[in-house]
């Protein structure tokens, strides 16, 4: 019976990766900046971090004015290459067909900056990173962590790099909700918003999912209470398992259909047997087994659970357009019509806040049947918005077209 | 950490309920045929499986014409105690809303017949059984079985009883799979057929639940590779998984934000931790923790794979029509509108194809906002149609009304 769990034979190659990923969580590939015992970042849970560091990349240059910088905020898994090779997977940049030279977010007009999230595996502090006061790994004596954590971190990073205000804000799914809290935290240094496929609020729904996944984590016995790290263990199955359940909700019931339907596996006939006979089923363990390579258990519970504490209204009495009074930012909210994670819904939900607070917002529902995961794909009309947005923006905000006699 | 993770403190009960759950694997409270070795099951994974057993429960009296026998088919953990206390969680039948006395399926007019499903595991052979060669459960030497074994071996039943023809099969989800089955295998002997909340296939999203399901079991090492049983241990963890995420998609995002919606479970606050905080979080731990004291892991393996083989078009070159060319049967299709997990859109096939097979059938798609579970709970236009279609086809069929000068 061992095809029909999760094993991998020679995992020589995995092995070398993981060693690569624990040495990233405190020695990123990327840039960072380290802020000492005496600059900590006082976190929700009312503790106070510090030393703490937090990892980025950056792309194009910073004009003179510093008026030209871009904050792309990355979603759950994701991380600060963007649109450059991930060190760990050898893979190009999560968002490098939506940023880059000539890209929508075009880096040869604008200054484009990503940041490992709090909490997070590559750089920025999280579990993987180690704890000063003893040397070992944080695990789960890291205080947990929120989104507005999350971008109180990033604004310590923009203050560092002397950017007063940025010129957008953008991301996708938690990327998006990151974006929201910009606009409500910092509204003042936030020119342009734009969050994508993302909500408000977890739902109850997206919680019961999170809660899915931490359970087949804890679940491992070779999580080990969190301290897998110190007793060389991988809690590699339950993360695994959590990796897959997430999966199923980043895509649509019509894309799995049109890619897989019920297509089986290198083979003629079922089986008769658990071995992975349908091509899904082959899809989701390979989801699985390569996503722990890349990823820390311990960070997937804490930025599963930074998005499920995530409820803007809730710190404004109940009112979402409360928490955008005032506010001097543009924006365009963008979903997806097959994307049942965060359904327009809540997009609609944000959109009607901002209007009620007589905020400048467009909507866009982008046509499209691939669901969550669209806004990581090659969606034309999601480039096409991107784009105009940005180009208006810019213009109101005078900068620049570059070679033009501005 | 501890509470963290599913446990329970004094679970004697528990311990109590499992010896129990063991025992009607082989001995059920209820009714049960065993037959000898001499009357083997051929089933469709070319194995001859004998001595087997099958486990059922009746309600009602078979009339002296023997034509007023309804089964009713159940779900994936559904159970033969449709009408009756479930002799393990001292519960009431559960669907003991729809069949009894005076009811849609009404008890004083109908003999009601709900047996376990092969590769279950309250009496009916499953992998919990005892192996009659080993003397120990079968496990995962059990031949894997598919939707259309069960029909055979409930069709095995129905000649034991001495009823001819059925005058109706009744089943929602995985029930309505095998109503669907028994139409195609067996036209003549079902004289009309209600599929609820059901679909002719096992859509990629479907089996891509049910594969995070086996993965979640497999992955626990207390599963020992299917020999848990002969260890003394249980795959508690992986199926308290399993159920979870199979319980997100059983409700609806609508339900479940009226039921939940982000309401924290007896306190005021967040916690900033891993403990349920939330309602939602508490509610799905609860299902995992007494599923897994109700079924069998193993058994969990083997109805979630049959229900993945489903495909009746397959057997018929692709043509779901000319699955049910020729039927006799009358049949109702109903679905719900906000289940998501075997949408309206799955009936509708159903109904297109019998329609292009010239056959009687007409389609319900109740309004609900609660999802797949709809079918088993408290919907008032499911009850009046199924009231009204059992009564017209009565009718047809020439059955008496008790009390009437017939």
């Amino acid at each position: 019976m061992t095809k029909s769990t999760i094993t991998a034979g020679d995992r020589s190659d995995a092995e070398i990766i993981r060693v690569a990923a624990r040495n990233e969580a405190d020695n990123p590939s990327s840039k960072r900046v380290v802020f000492d015992a005496g600059q900590p970042l006082e976190l929700d849970a009312g503790a106070s971090l510090g030393p703490w560091q937090i990892a980025y990349e950056t792309y194009g240059t910073l004009n003179a004015e510093r008026s030209n910088a871009i904050l792309v905020c990355h979603a759950l898994t994701g991380d600060q290459y963007v649109a450059s090779e991930n060190p760990i997977t050898g893979k190009p940049g999560w968002w490098s067909l939506l940023v880059g030279p000539g890209k929508p977010v075009d880096t040869n007009r604008f200054f484009v900056i990503c940041a490992n999230v709090l909490g997070g595996c590559l750089g920025t502090t999280g579990p993987a990173s180690t704890n000063p006061d003893t040397g070992k790994p944080w695990g789960l004596e890291l205080p947990v962590v929120t989104i507005r954590d999350m971008v109180r971190s990033q604004a310590r990073l923009i203050d560092h790099l002397g950017i007063e205000t940025l010129f957008a804000v953008i991301g996708g799914s938690m990327g998006g909700m990151q974006v929201l809290q910009w606009a409500v935290s910092y509204p003042e240094r936030v020119f342009a918003a734009l969050p994508i496929a993302a909500a408000a609020r977890h739902s109850s729904q997206n919680i019961a999912f999170h809660e899915v996944g931490r359970q087949a984590v804890m679940a491992d016995p070779d999580w080990a209470h969190g301290r897998y790290h110190e007793q060389g263990l991988r809690p590699s199955k339950g993360l695994a398992v959590a990796r897959m359940a997430a999966h199923i909700t980043y895509l649509s019931d019509a894309a799995l259909h049109r890619k897989f339907g019920r297509n089986l596996q290198d083979r003629e006939a079922i089986t008769f047997g658990f071995d992975a006979d349908f091509q899904i089923e082959s899809y989701l363990r390979h989801q699985g087994m390569t996503f722990v390579d890349r990823f820390d258990a311990n960070s997937y519970l804490y930025v599963t659970r930074a998005m499920d504490y995530f409820d803007i209204a809730a710190d404004f009495d109940g009112s979402l357009a409360r928490a955008f009074l005032h506010s001097p930012t543009r924006f365009c909210v963008m979903s997806f019509t097959s994307d049942w994670l965060f359904p327009t819904s809540e997009s609609k939900a944000v959109v009607r806040a901002l209007n009620a607070s007589a905020a400048n917002v467009s909507f866009v529902e982008v046509e499209s049947d691939r669901g969550h995961d669209a806004f990581l794909l090659d969606e034309p009309e999601m480039f096409r918005t991107v784009d105009g947005f940005l180009t208006g923006a810019a213009c109101a905000r005078g900068l620049a077209v570059p070679g033009s006699a501005a």
